[in-house]
């Protein structure tokens, strides 16, 4: 690793509520072939020379982080609590004593759940402009709900929060990956901004103030990036990451091989006579491709059984799911769920325009024209029974046979007739 | 072409309002691998060397109605149209002043949904008994509701219109392949018996009348015909066309080949691993035949979509239709319709009976051991829904997911539930 | 064959109401690749060189068992019909008089649906240890609900019905393989236990006496056997069955054949492409595997069909059983059932529990975690409809599309809607 700056310390925001991502659960821990983002984040920074981390996670995760900064790779890791959930600026009160502890180096500000491309985060540390702050940014194409930068010269003058389209200042679109020379003056200025009003806002606030007297430059980023911020995301994210993993431009999980068809395969796996799995695709360890069935855009975990003539296209499947003779498009089925014989996921409207969800209570538009369902982990649903598209189903819900789910149902939840969830 | 008697002009009954053929529309111009009976009709015509053609369509369909003459490659078409509804007559009568203008030719009327080989019209213009009127006629082994010739010595005596088993004049079926040595003797004898009495039957009496005066002869057809009366004639139509294609009897439509198993393939079609199309079967241009799918005795329009797992027997798809794990037996499926995963077509009583439907407000048998459903334009299918056996959809109709159609759908309606097309 | 002792006369039990059995029916006389119990029960014995043998059945199937006993190879038959249903003792009383008539011969009383290996004969008439009586036990490693022997020394002092777990006697279970050196003593101890009380276990008190005055032995039975009462227990002699024949350790039905892979193949059979037959199973003759279809642990019956797509797992199906894109998962369908497009039968509960199902009115747990249906004779199903785990449908019965089955649905029922049996 060639270090042309200093090796900052590194700040992941890994905490959150993860709300609107129900009926999954912990956006930075969500794995991809046995990898959490979070791991992903930190192996990928260790890999470049980063050493110390601060990880700010919710509270209850504080072991698992541990474990899992640990598994990543990173030399010293300190996980720290975010007690409320006063977004980015509460994160980075939180990790304050951390910081104190490491001396007076630069910072690295990150976002476990903000995938992107290793040549990002080689960009921000190696080759970034020198100033006193860097800003990743991505240059979009169109209208892009988030922080457009205000570029003066070589100079960001200032972020403007979600400008109306037309307005925006630039096409240059803020990305949690920030540079200081020093965390001092920025952590400062957190401090300041949260005093001044405790919302939502202060961390950007704080860069505000902090470009009025440092010099901020932009580092424009032409690499893939996605959020995880609602529950289908996932797909995009499962794309992305088999797209790296299949160019080769990151290393593979453990024990899988890249086939010569492009699919990227596991150890264990059992494929069966008549069963086609068509790149792009990724098979878990372990997991069980029975015959006549179709994976084409899919992302299936170990231990998985994708059983008799069942199709999962442009699907994410976690470990242990249980499928027979299924459609399962466009859609989320996270770990140990299943489905009956001729279950089914509707993933297109017959009307054809692009498919809503309810998200913290509210009726969203996915823009997708393809959006199959999300289920939450351990979720079984019975025979015959019809999935409409963007639905939801929380974890542990038990839905009956030959019943159409029409309406989100709620974790736990024992649904065996249409009467409240079947509605149209 | 060797002409062994005068070749007259064409007279075309193309109109008609279909009210039977509901869900779908305008016999004369229902496709098959894009080309439609009256084009077909025109084009078999016109290579005998037949160049003037008098076609009458029903309002609103005349411009169809020249582009299609002309696709045909007639030399001169007159196109008619007929207001009223009052059957053949009618359409002689509305065709009067075309054939003024042609002359004193003879004429041949036929009717453009009356689907028969071309060796009909070959006999008819070339190797026909030399009298003043010639009649085909289908010899029939069992008794058909139509109009039975009485045959004294060489002359026809009269026609008898549908009478009752057992007192058929002889074995010989009326067809609509009618030739005149002159065609202003038919059309005032048409007249006559339309002033007469304006009722449906005027052309049958005219014929009558005719016959009194002039030499009337059978020209005895032994080869395949089939009127398209019903909707699910169109699989009788469709299996006679594939079967006359397949053994190089008529001209391939444009762009099609035979493969060596006997299936009827289109250009870039795309066949995936896994499915299987056995002969008889048309594949039209630029469909899509998924994964594992199946289909056998059908005709696939331009552009369909057999998706993963389907199986498509002894059935009509249009253009651009879209399948997906469904079952479509012994149906019709027009232009733009599709079907969500686990959809279906009963086709198959389970008391064993031939399978009844509705035509225009009455209960019909249509002495069909299985027959599934006819789906007309651009009507959408929920998952999981099934259609019994003999149901219809209407145009444009919306059918939602995990539903059981018993009873036809008006065009345009949007189902929702059982109440009102799922009670048995 | 070598006799070592002297061959008995044969007293098959083959009566009974076979309540239990619903909705199948007549235990002795159910079929497997064509041979029914009792054929291959008299067969086995015939083979060992028992020539005389009385059959009890219940009234109204003696005509068939004289045919079956024909066709089995007895070379003298006499065939008992039992009145009452009062068991065994009941069955030996009404055999009295066959049994005189055969003079002063040992005897051996057997049970045709007691399904064993060819062994336990062989052992019983050559091998058994010379005393009066000999009584064949298998050992079990677990509690099995039926009589236990209590053996003192070389002997068995008696017979504990049904003892409570943990209150067994030995490890040895009563099998209906019973030895008697004469037929009179033990025909005469019946007698008089029936005198003494005509209840359902006099012929158990027989043994009783019996044992007190004559030497019994037990001759315990290492191999396989499995009693046909629940109907599912099908499923467990179907697997026997083909185990024994693909071992060459039980003579093939007739015209059947061992696949190099295992499969028990009969004639006539055809095999479609892109379908998978995988050992332990057996395809009758005349049988059609469609195209895509995949059986497995499975016996599918003469001229059965399962036709595009289906999957038989681990289930029976009888004679001229139709598929068509089915699941029929640890589900016995009788001759003659069939079932819609899309039709399944759920085979394992969403709580994981083991199976319950109704038997002669009560609720008992079958111990199988999984469990489809049982279909009596002549039952067709509709498409889209589901059977829940552990129920079952009587004979005749007819069940519209797209039900849910969640209760036994009785002979000759026609069930078009989810109301009566549906419901959760």
């Amino acid at each position: 690793v060639v270090s042309a700056r200093r090796l900052p310390a590194v700040l992941v925001l890994a905490g959150g509520a993860s709300n609107r991502f129900w009926p999954l659960e912990d956006k930075p821990f969500f794995p991809f072939a046995g990898v959490c983002l979070l791991e992903r984040h930190v192996r990928m920074l260790a890999a470049l020379g980063c050493e110390r981390f601060v990880v700010v996670v919710r509270p209850g995760l504080e072991g698992r982080a541990i474990e899992v900064a640990r598994s990543a790779g990173a030399a010293a890791a300190t996980i720290v609590k975010q007690d409320d959930a006063l977004g980015m600026a509460g994160a980075v009160l939180a990790a304050r004593f951390a910081l104190e502890s490491l001396g007076e180096v630069p910072l690295y500000v990150t976002q476990a759940q903000d995938v992107v491309e290793p040549s990002l985060h080689e960009a921000m540390l190696i080759g970034a402009p020198s100033a006193f702050g860097t800003i990743a940014a991505a240059r979009v194409k169109s209208h892009f709900p988030g922080g457009y930068l205000v570029v003066e010269g070589e100079r960001i003058a200032g972020i403007v929060e979600k400008p109306a389209p037309g307005s925006e200042p630039s096409d240059l679109v803020n990305l949690v990956a920030h540079y200081f020379a020093s965390w001092r003056p920025f952590a400062d200025a957190v401090a300041a901004a949260y005093a001044e009003a405790a919302a939502d806002d202060a961390y950007e606030r704080a860069l505000a103030a902090l470009m009025k007297r440092e010099a901020f430059r932009p580092l424009v980023y032409e690499g893939r990036w996605q959020a995880l911020k609602y529950p289908w995301h996932v797909l995009d994210v499962a794309d992305m990451l088999m797209d790296q993993w299949r160019r080769g431009r990151e290393t593979l999980p453990e024990g899988y091989e890249v086939r010569e068809d492009g699919v990227i395969m596991g150890r264990d796996v059992r494929i069966f006579p008549g069963s086609h799995v068509v790149a792009p695709a990724l098979i878990g360890h372990g997991a069980v491709i029975g015959h006549n069935a179709l994976v084409r855009g899919s992302m299936v975990g170990a231990r998985s059984v994708v059983g008799f003539g069942s199709e999962v296209a442009r699907s994410y499947l976690g470990e242990g799911v249980e499928l027979h003779h299924n459609y399962v498009g466009d859609s989320v089925m996270a770990d140990g769920t299943s489905m009956g014989f001729g279950g089914t996921t509707a993933n297109y409207r017959l009307d054809g325009r692009t498919v809503p969800s309810t998200i913290a209570g509210a009726r969203i538009d996915s823009g997708r024209e393809k959006l199959g369902t999300v289920i939450g982990a351990g979720a079984k649903l019975g025979v015959n029974t019809s999935i409409m598209p963007g639905v939801k189903i929380g974890a542990g819900a038990i839905i009956g046979p030959n019943l159409r789910i029409n309406r989100d149902v709620p974790g736990g939840a024992r649904v065996l007739d249409d009467d409240e969830y079947g509605r149209f």
